[in-house]
């Protein structure tokens, strides 16, 4: 039994690992992690687990956690983990962390896109970038594992497979993403109010999001050459979801079937990535509640373009769901543990 | 291992059935009946089941399913099942009706609500109301089960505590009932487009829903004496859900101990009713996914009425979730298992 | 010209009159209070105003309000308003007050249900109940206006006929009401967050809600008798309407036609009631954007109840076009100047 | 005053022309077409208009709405109003048609795209392309005007000034846009159920929508040469409104203070057009239910494109109150009357 504490449980993100967990036969969660509702039923929160959680929130006592559990999550905001984590933690538990703190190898572009000074630097380097698909075999034996943004897994996802067969220019690609609201979290902001966001759309952080160098990043390491890309988020009037729309220039005349097989190579073992039929988009709904990310592209011989697709939710493959996935790799589990979810329709 | 066949697989019902099914551990789905998509891939109807259902459309042909089915759903318009039901079939599998065609005991109320004459009339008597926390020792050695509608669960549930304790009036109660759009079903009419429903909210059906005479039969048993009662359903724009708030004149004064002290006593062994801390209200997202219905109530000593409140998901516990407990009963399984959803939130 | 000043400009409600008053040929805004943004444009806030509305937010200082304006808006929590008046500024200005200050006349009930102290009682007998259809010759000659709540107005337009022609019995009425959740007005709550509300539907306020002692008032004037019942809002997933279902016993027998006649004769000559042909349903859907409650009623013989509807704007009529509507009347304007708009579809 | 006939008054955008031309104040609708409900009254199927229209609908009869009308709006589906138009018609009514009938100036490319043969190609060199801000002139002595396209409305305002400025390289231009569910109609399709859009975003049409070659032929005038490039349309969950965020290579460096002065030089007089402030993103829901088209960019440094982003409401700028701010031209009223509607928020 894998002993599992959470910091941030009561974020949305937090919420859904522990939705995740209980579904997970050989974990226990054993602190429920909430600087603001300390000593309050963890299903007074979260009323959907009435019944299902009897325990109390606790505070985000890191070293105390590491004590009595196997893994720590931290689904916590930008700054916190890389503040709390020291080597003793480090040596008694394993630690996934949701934020950005590890994400970026390069502390200066941290610092500079999250505008926070990073208090754990030293980490950085071990720290391994849990994206199953691509760091699998580095996942098994890392002690503290970066887990990815939402919009970097989907982005990241649906592109790599083509920069790192050198079919597009990483120079031109365009990164166009939507998201649902959970994305934006729980706290209280005018701004993600209810009247707000509905029946409205609209992007944000345009030309600054900070997941932008962190997909640079990615497919980077892909490309073999520094990327420097445009990315665009978009808010949507729902709660889960992310779709990403990439464009790319290709660098060669190539058939549907040859961009097919590349697709295939990559992902035709995995099991929560799907490349979907021709002519068949991705769409948010039909991956919801699970940890598919549903990829495609299209061709378009008149602009010698390709457009790149994902689907996927954002709290599940783009949070909770990669997390738990990665805890399987990290204790040697069956990576789909817990994460067998047939998406919810309608 | 339990074979499973379902008539009307491409519906909302019918699609919720083969997402639970997926996830339960001894059940195998042998017929993907839809007489509307004979011969198409069921994944290319319903994308999430991409890779995951690997199986076509066939018709609605419930002899031949009878032959190589341990169970069938019927999952169709009113008046189907019992259009094809006969001896050969029920000697072979057991059927859970999904439909309404014998949830009433009195046809003529039938005939004269569904304005449809009933073709198998012989079957009514046999046939077990499938409401398994009221009904659960009938379920188990029946051989046709008529599956609840998706309001009568909801309403029965919230009120029949207090109804069989004789602590309300039958003659004041009042349901005002409201239900996600799911619950309107797949078919292609202008009325429930994206456009007509969305921002907006009606009641209809006032003072003839179909499903008043089976909340009335229901409560009846309750009372033992004939019940007469307002239902009034509404359409709310989201996917899932029904919330019932019920009204009824207290029969004497009574306390919220006393009245929680009923509830707890009827529920407090359910595994799917859940009865909320005092002043939660039920709310439709807590459950959705799941197949628990949260109840709760309020008295008003202004007015001597008791309010109850239920809310449940239409798509589980109101219509495959309910088939699929059902099934558990009627085979000697686990009641929850496939049944064992966490509540998605958000 | 009438020179307005609006107490609260950057609500829901303060925006909407905003909205209205740039489409009123006689009036002009000449103060746009609001505590939070004193001397921010108010553009920024409401960015729909842009290039509409060049001017900058002011304290909520009333007095000097009153030396520059012929009427004010207030459109501010419970208690300010009656904190703030006094005989000068009547003396000076008009008051039209859109929270619930003055609608109650019998202070205790106020201070029972808002639980605070009423800061200016003496001006509780002088203020008139501003519901234009049924006080308009007293609302033409007020110095203070207390502008209905949203709930009253749609509850008593829908019941007050058959109440005041004593076709149902007051003692058996049952309000189940619906609304958007702009009414829920804009601070930043984790409640109205969007991936709260949204999917979801629940009661709230149940045998509490303070729009109760409102409605009975108002339905006791129209019985001449004290009248007491179950009022229960619920939140929905959509922006702005309320849909009111009201049941009530009948008290004798009585036909569709005679019940129209009694809805016809009330409503017949109003601008802003439109009593819908048999069988329609009310929908808010219908009316957005506008200042009009559709009405509607259905007889059900098997319990000789009537279910009685009405379906409105919470933001118009239920605030601030009824707003609008009342400072015509006591201008002497034209009672539809400004609120001529056609509903929004879809 | 201006006699108008509709046809095709009862989908969405003939139900908005409806709207529109209701509070204009020099406009009488002397025909509401539509072959589906010929002999309905008007008010049935668009309940909003109760008490408000009181006409019935008449067939799609060109040829004698031509003899009691001076202006015919063809809301109506590709090619029927070029299988309907002659030269008698156009001697006695103006034609202003919202279908893409005569858009495209080359008929090669519109059988190409639309995929039906043009019925009328004589007319196609006389229409005149009817985006007010930049053929006005034209428009002003029209016979037949061709109402542009939802999203090359949105997308050719965004990004037009550049182009024209040559400040970006059309080559480079990609166009992802989204749009509320309205722009899909009032058919009665499965697609566009509640159910199916609600919670969901996916693209469509993926380097194959029709509205393309428009895009490209409007921004090839402002290229002087052909222009080539990507358009992605997506469905979003709301019912209003389209989304344009496009994306082109910068031709030389330049400042924020340029390009602001080149949009401001385009649009300072225009009355629907509103360039924003700096860093002010432009959102659907500031426009909905005006005829406001809301536009800004951001400069990236990092790789030298220019984002530029529009916000309007598809049915009104991008439909009917484009048809009627064509009206207005082609009749010589104020171009905003009828118009001068301030966006409904929230």
């Amino acid at each position: 039994m894998i002993r599992a504490g959470i910091i941030g449980a009561t974020g949305y993100a937090g919420g859904e690992l522990v939705r995740l967990l209980m579904g997970h036969k050989d974990t226990e969660i054993v602190w429920y992690g909430s600087r603001s509702y300390v000593n309050e039923q963890y299903a007074s929160i979260y009323q959907n687990m009435f019944q299902i959680v009897d325990a109390k929130c606790l505070d985000d006592n890191m070293e105390e956690l590491a004590s009595c559990a196997d893994v720590i999550f931290t689904a916590t905001p930008q700054g916190l983990c890389a503040s709390l984590l020291n080597e003793e933690i480090l040596s008694r538990a394993k630690v996934i962390d949701l934020s950005a703190d590890f994400r970026l190898k390069d502390v200066k572009i941290y610092e500079e896109w999250y505008k926070i000074q990073h208090k754990a630097p030293q980490y950085i380097r071990e720290a391994v970038y849990g994206l199953c698909e691509i760091n699998r075999e580095k996942i098994k034996n890392a002690r503290l594992v970066a887990n990815p943004g939402c919009y970097p897994t989907c982005s990241t996802l649906s592109i790599y497979p083509l920069v790192k067969e050198r079919l597009i220019d990483p120079a031109t690609i365009i990164i166009d993403a939507k998201s649902g609201t959970s994305g934006a979290g729980r706290g209280a902001k005018t701004d993600n109010l209810y009247c707000e966001v509905n029946e409205n759309i609209k992007a944000y952080g345009v030309a600054g999001h900070r997941h932008t160098p962190e997909i640079e990043e990615q497919l980077g390491y892909a490309a073999g050459e520094k990327v420097t890309l445009n990315f665009t988020p978009h808010l949507v009037p729902m709660n889960r979801g992310i779709l990403v729309t990439a464009y790319a220039s290709l660098k060669k005349e190539v058939s549907y079937e040859e961009v097919k097989a590349v697709y295939d190579q990559y992902y035709e073992q995995e099991r929560f990535v799907r490349v979907l039929p021709k002519d068949v988009c991705p769409q948010t709904k039909w991956v919801e509640g699970s940890n598919y990310v549903d990829v495609n592209f299209k061709i378009d011989p008149r602009t010698n373009r390709v457009i790149m697709m994902g689907a996927m939710d954002n709290l599940v493959k783009g949070a909770a769901g990669q997390a738990v996935q990665n805890m399987n790799l990290m204790f040697g589990r069956d990576e789909s543990e817990g994460l067998e979810f047939v998406p919810l329709f309608p």
